[in-house]
């Protein structure tokens, strides 16, 4: 088992299936060692975007983190596929940029994309700190609450 | 005529000119193989930002479709210029990222950004399959529908 | 003095501290010669968030570019750090991505993100010209009026 997949074991953290867009669009691609993923939305165990409404209106900032962990753990299971199914292949996470669906006002989106950027490092270390955005929008796909997109730097 | 060029015919799209941002930035700018395109308004063939206004208080999803395929073939017109003119240079279309002027609670921003993946594909083959985002924004230069953004790859 | 630094003080410009984020993410990371510095928000002086509210609502074109030149004053000040403590390292400003706060309706994000590309030139010269997108978002941390985030390349 994998240095990584060994510690998102310890971490009781289990990934989603790793499932391509229905679309024209591709969940990653790769020029030299950097991997651009897709934006991904936040899913629940049975597949559905979960949670879905604005922070500030109705979604708290614990769903939020909870939420922009699910991306990241869905930003993994793209970066496994992009890394020839092993994690340990991945160098660095480089930048994530998070979009949280925010009522005006609202100007917790640093703590709410937390919840991504903590699960990195907990899962890749000191690979896992990464340069960030945090921003608040309008409305996202399906409704969801948070949207976290990711540059990885393979070995 | 390169090949893309005579997909682009056979399609019957044509792209527009490939003019310079009045201020301090540029269409385009290269490091390595990487080419970074600024984001694209929608144009009409007076050059006007159509459509203007808002997914889900005005704007439909067709014509937000038609508007981030204007903003692709915006993008092409940049590329080619980045490619020294020839488009056959284009290895890859490495990532879009689409922002969807949304009222709140609009969430068909993949559906909209559709209209310009599947351009990216119509004319691109498998080398315009691409990773993505699709957010909905509070609003865009000019009041645009759509800005659409891209990250390609020279040969 | 670095050529620069010297420009920055003939301009009487002052860096900000390069404070690291009180979080799992970083200012900065590199991947070859390209940087990517995390999205930045204006402060004044004193360190507080400043101006905080929305473009279109408020907050005037004019305070949203010094709003945007704040931000990037603070975009050079990592840079200087990714480089090394020495700003005539950095080749070239890649891209710039403007979030500026905006309620709906309003239109002059590039109005509004002028104020960082125009410091961009004025202190890097030519080599200051970069892509951009300038988007208009419903929301920032903290309640800023704008978020601007770089990406660099490093000689």
């Amino acid at each position: 088992m994998s240095k990584i997949e060994a510690r998102l074991a310890e971490l009781g953290l289990t990934l989603p299936p790793a499932s391509a867009p229905i679309a024209n669009y591709v969940p990653f691609t790769i020029t030299g060692k950097v991997v651009y993923i897709s934006g991904q939305v936040p899913r629940n165990k049975a597949g559905a975007i979960w949670p879905v409404g604005q922070l500030g209106a109705g979604v708290s900032v614990e769903e939020g983190q909870a939420a922009a962990q699910l991306c990241f753990l869905s930003i993994i299971a793209h970066a496994k596929a992009a890394a020839g199914g092993d994690l340990d292949k991945i160098a660095r996470v480089l930048r994530l940029t998070g979009y949280v669906n925010s009522a005006t006002g609202f100007g917790e989106q640093p703590a709410v994309i937390n919840g991504a950027s903590d699960c990195a490092v907990a899962v890749f270390g000191e690979a896992g700190r990464h340069a960030r955005s945090a921003v608040g929008v309008a409305a996202l796909p399906g409704g969801a609450a948070v949207e976290v997109e990711a540059i990885l730097e393979l070995v």
